[in-house]
């Protein structure tokens, strides 16, 4: 069976771990909309052994402390779903009080007609995010478990 | 500022323990939708210290396999959003492939009616799932970290 996940990097590569990767996902209305997907194939969270998932969750939460930190949003939205694609993948998700589906999740339907003037803006923060995100992990994968 | 989860279990009590609880959510048309409740008010995952992040998500993943292994289920699908509710609250919903909205997530708009027969098979399943949730658990938290 091929995977799009296992045979892609699955978005915009932001860093790549021993067990991890975090990309950035093209999703429209959500400029800040990140994914952390384990390396190796595995449909479940419980899959991974008890070392793994603290690993894994300690990187999710990483992201989403940058994602609060550089662009202060209403909420973060986490979810592993993979009911489309069974590799795990954990959708970190900065949400706005403006974008077009708050505060529904992003896959019900729209509330609102999109505002892309500020999503113009938080694209504009993300090369130095991305920097800031890169070094958070780069230092927390030096000293990691698993 | 009023919480409906620090002002009510937020569900069919199924366990609670000194840090968080699991419920039993009643959502039409996902009979076996769990809710993994952070006692204390807090609004994001990364609110909590890295123990309390393990402790939270080793219950998550506990509730999770035991769905897993009682249900069988098509796949497992976790999310933390609080939009609504700003009270972290994970969502551990057990997904087949026949249920009305697979595989869009249970937010997402239907894609065929409900099987009600099959539903009720898996809450007839629900009483004894229930008593190896809570064994499960209660196991658990005499041993857990946090």
């Amino acid at each position: 069976m091929s995977c799009v996940l296992c045979d892609t990097d699955g978005g915009q590569p932001v860093w790549r771990g021993a067990h991890l990767r975090v990309i950035r996902a093209d999703e429209a209305g959500f400029p800040a909309f990140y994914r952390v997907i384990w390396n190796a194939h595995a449909a479940e969270f419980s899959d991974l052994s008890g070392d793994e998932r603290q690993h894994c969750m300690q990187a999710v939460s990483l992201v989403e402390q940058v994602l609060r930190e550089q662009l202060q949003p209403t909420k973060i939205n986490l979810a592993a779903l993979g009911n489309v694609v069974p590799h795990l993948h954990w959708h970190v998700i900065a949400r706005f009080a403006w974008d077009s589906h708050f505060p529904a999740p992003v896959w019900a339907a729209a509330q609102r007609e999109r505002d892309t003037a500020r999503e113009a803006q938080v694209v504009a923060q993300l090369p130095a995010l991305h920097r800031l995100m890169r070094e958070r992990l780069e230092r927390w994968a030096g000293q990691a478990v698993a």
